[in-house]
């Protein structure tokens, strides 16, 4: 057998003969069995930077991105959103991350045998009008059904293509020493409108998902002449692991501040009741972005200019260092080590 | 609601309130559910092609293929193949179907809850091996994981990108009057390879599934200047319901000859044991190709220079007549109507 099907595992797939709920909530686990069994067979260049899509080079010299992700999220509606804008929102976020003008999508559904039609309809509805919000046509799709008991109503799969028209090559290997990192807005919400309708909670305010499309905000970046290294929404796992795999990937350490980043007092307060910390949340309209710290007040004005980036922040640096260390200043002053989200924290969240 | 959403149907989508196994079967109440519900919301030109996949223009004026399927096969080995080359194959087949040649794929997997990490990588390592024999890349993922009993081991879905680099319209509606219909080998093998596993039949030869690459098939008529029409890969709902999508969508009728259409000896007795027809079973390496009359005998050749479609044939021809019309000519010399697979017949076949 060729060397590249080699599986032996550098690290091991946690102490796991089985998959686990956690190899799916996007911490250290997802990262090591993508790293260990689907980096050992699949390798190569696109692959290996670990962006939140691919970049490819067309045979006539066009440039496109590449993006996939399921959707298992439960319940399938929730304030804010359902699993069809998300979706929609998740894959095309996924191409504005790579720097790409979300443009195509597919849609693969799998629907469990009994699902009522006007579910289906419903979500369908959904992705059809975050769709046109989020200026992406879907061209082609799937349908496949399975047994009863053999699914949970409807997963969804999209994968998209987006168009790169500039010539910056926004990567993880392309943070640098010194870059500033911006965060976009509050953080926490996704996930908490998801807990909050599982676990029943009930706050003054409903906390609503922040899904939103989030290629405007890129767009004025690129568009106003931010040199921008990198770009990361902060879904599954959080703030908190897509520093921490940014960290791992670029060889940097990266310092945060904690009083820089908000998130609203429900989400506050809905974390604090479920002992969950905000940083490791999930967000769907969220993003970070390593631009040189001397165009961080220029990227801020700009970002300001679109509502789903109105409130951004300058969160903390980039910095030579240790590669995978993430350090968190705290509110109180005293210094952190933040970790990648270990183990299981809000299992199917998208 | 604009009128986009309205999702009034001009077909029933059944009579169905729910969803059943046979919407997911690939015949008749497959294309219902995808007319009224998905092409109701979802309505561009790509799309409304129906093809096995989409073709885009790019902003600099390239082209390329865009195509999804979601492979929920079961088992997810079975003699021929496994879930991860059907994945591989499924998808790089579509895309060579709108005749591109296929390059990159996109995997999503929903993983269940207790699955073996070992058969995680199995289908890991085959869908590897079979990327590199279809001669494409696999440059993003993504990994879910369901609650035990939400899934079934393992989904997996996957989207492909392909470059168009020629400028023939490969679409139902390029079908002409008076074009030959040629198909590019025996049918059957997928889903009796399947059926005969799950039903426990013994043969004194194994049925393998015929899944595998068929670009290399449509390059040569590519490369050999044939004037491809339409080209269909007959996967759920076998050559006769690719043979009924098409008379729809290309207006006119289609005739063809059983004496023409071979399978083999233990697949027609497979067949016979369950009272299937073979001309609706799942087939994954072949396909049909609609050219000029006088181009016919040209393809042939040129489609015997390669394995995946050394023994083609002509079926039947497209005549002006009636939309939605098959008429298939028995051995002993009658006439009967060919319909799209009805109901449901080989459930989770792909």
């Amino acid at each position: 057998m060729p060397e590249e099907f080699n599986l032996q595992c550098p690290i091991p797939i946690g102490s796991y003969a089985n998959i686990t709920l956690a190899h799916g909530g996007g911490g250290r686990l997802t990262n090591r069995l993508i790293d260990t069994l689907f980096g050992s067979s699949f390798t190569n260049p696109e692959l290996d930077e670990r962006g939140d899509g691919a970049a490819l080079d067309l045979p006539d010299g066009g440039k496109i991105a590449f993006s996939t992700d399921s959707y298992v999220v439960r319940p399938l509606f929730f304030p804010g959103g359902d699993i069809g804008t998300l979706a929609v929102n998740g894959t095309a976020n996924d191409l504005a991350m790579c720097g790409a003008q979300p443009r195509w999508l597919s849609c693969g559904f799998i629907l469990e045998e009994g699902v009522p039609i006007e579910t289906v309809e419903r979500v369908v509805r959904s992705m059809a009008e975050a769709a046109k919000t989020a200026g992406v046509t879907l061209v082609t799709g799937d349908t496949k059904v399975v047994d009863r008991g053999k699914g949970d109503g409807i997963y969804v799969n999209t994968a998209g293509i987006g168009t790169i028209e500039h010539t910056q090559r926004i990567l993880p290997s392309s943070i640098r020493d010194g870059d500033a990192i911006i965060l976009s807005g509050d953080i926490g919400r996704h996930g908490m409108a998801i807990m909050a309708v599982r676990e029943g909670l009930e706050f003054e305010t409903t906390i609503e998902s922040d899904c939103a499309p989030v290629w405007p905000a890129v767009k004025r970046l690129l568009d106003g002449g931010i040199e921008i290294h990198c770009l990361r929404d902060i879904t599954r796992g959080g703030l908190a692991t897509a520093l921490c795999e940014l960290s791992e990937k670029s060889g940097l350490t990266i310092s945060i501040s904690e009083s820089s980043i908000s998130a609203r007092d429900d989400v506050r307060g809905a974390c604090e009741i479920l002992g969950l910390d905000p940083m490791y949340v999930a967000n769907e309209g969220r993003f970070i972005a390593f631009v040189p710290a001397g165009q961080a007040e220029a990227a801020l004005e700009l970002l300001r200019l679109e509502q789903v980036s109105e409130s951004p922040v300058v969160i903390g640096k980039a910095v030579k260092g240790q590669t995978g260390l993430v350090t968190l200043k705290s509110l109180i002053g005293t210094e952190r080590l933040i970790d990648m989200l270990s183990g299981e924290q809000l299992p199917r969240i998208c």
